[in-house]
């Protein structure tokens, strides 16, 4: 039987590596996981020795040059399609009011957060057009929501996020007739290491939050979970819509 | 009587121009307008030397060290507060599928649609604070909504006004305290240059959207005449919506 091949972008750590720890705990998934810099993801590297269908592959999504080299790197794996892409690499820091936030603070989280995913993307193209179950999920958050709006000064990640949905929106257009299924998701308040970092941030600015975070954070292990739940049921007519952790739509 | 100072970006043609015209044609206004290049705005040149009420500035939006000449240049129209924010400056020029689209077309739109008209507030902030009738109008479009999504391969221009449209949201709660009002608004599909162009090659890519792009089509006349009548009945209620040019919401 042919596996089923994922493609994960930062699977190091928090999220993206509790996918690959969970996905590839089945023997017929076949991992294709990306990190910025594999001999600073122990992580990565020890599950890819312990399981010969975790695949580690060097991408910084924020570096084109970078990016043009995943092609070269699947041939090597030895993979000719991609079933599931899980976009998932990704910044957050930019806990400033907007009159406040440099500008490079707005270009980073662009950059890596919308820009990336497309990029990767652009590269997996072929890939995932030749796919068995063709899925693409993007990693996204409810921080990025206007319909569904909680007044943060997170505005870099937010609007990176904001700007990642529409893009899932279009492709979802574009290739329908391709029978992908494109969703954007949102994974819950998570307590993975950046995601700790960011609610102390956002609580020195605004501390009034903070019962409100505590209640709604969940653990890594339950927010792929339930990920994972989602993306195995994910049909046809799902494709273009804004998911949160428990399969219900999040307003855009 | 003190005049009302509206702050016009991109008002060298289009939409903008449209803007300086209607608006400085009441002697209690006073417009300051800014374009990328005077000499290649004779148009807005030509109506400052007609009408005092009409202050033209060189400013490029997408060139962080051009917005830090602002207030220098405000400084010398001998001007103290800013009455009326109107962020209209854009390109849009992206009509490619996403797997197609250059990552430098990505980049160009969200720097002068996203982030130029941020680095251009941060810069009125003050202004803006002191200013009688607080108002910011972020021109945006109904091509960033996901809510009310028409599939347009146009995903460069349509993610910097999602991205726009998020920034304005954000803006608007952090303002709130300052009795500001915050607003994104979708002029229509109008007839500009840049309209024109922007429609002949999205038919290029969608030719079965011609009926649909005529019948909607309004002339900058129209629909400035439409933005003016929703922007001088701007309540504080109304911060932090997406307004259509007949004053209703759009969904994000």
């Amino acid at each position: 039987m042919s596996k089923t091949i994922y493609y994960i972008s930062g699977g190091s750590s928090g999220l993206g590596f509790q996918l690959v720890r969970q996905i590839s705990a089945e023997p017929s998934n076949l991992v294709i996981a990306s990190a910025r810099n594999l001999e600073r993801s122990p992580k990565l590297v020890d599950i890819s020795n312990a399981r010969p269908n975790v695949k580690p592959i060097t991408v910084d999504v924020s570096d084109e040059a970078s990016v043009q080299t995943i092609k070269t790197q699947i041939k090597k794996i030895g993979v000719d399609h991609i079933d599931v892409f899980i976009s998932n690499a990704a910044i957050a820091d930019s806990f400033y009011t907007i009159d406040k936030t440099p500008k490079e603070v707005f270009l980073s989280h662009y950059i890596t957060n919308t820009l990336g995913p497309i990029l990767v993307y652009q590269q997996l193209y072929d890939y995932i057009l030749k796919g068995n179950t063709k899925k693409i999920i993007f990693v996204s958050s409810v921080a990025g929501s206007m319909g569904n709006f909680f007044p943060v000064s997170n505005c870099a990640y937010g609007q990176s996020k904001a700007a990642l949905n529409y893009t899932s929106k279009v492709l979802s257009a574009e290739l329908a007739n391709e029978e992908v299924v494109v969703v954007a998701v949102h994974p819950g308040v998570v307590s993975t290491p950046g995601g700790v970092i960011a609610s102390k941030k956002l609580l020195e600015l605004q501390p009034e939050l903070k019962s409100t975070i505590e209640t709604l954070t969940i653990s890594e292990e339950e927010s792929v979970r339930l990920l994972l739940e989602i993306i195995k049921n994910l049909k046809l007519e799902d494709t273009g819509k804004f998911l949160n952790n428990d399969g219900t739509e999040i307003p855009w």
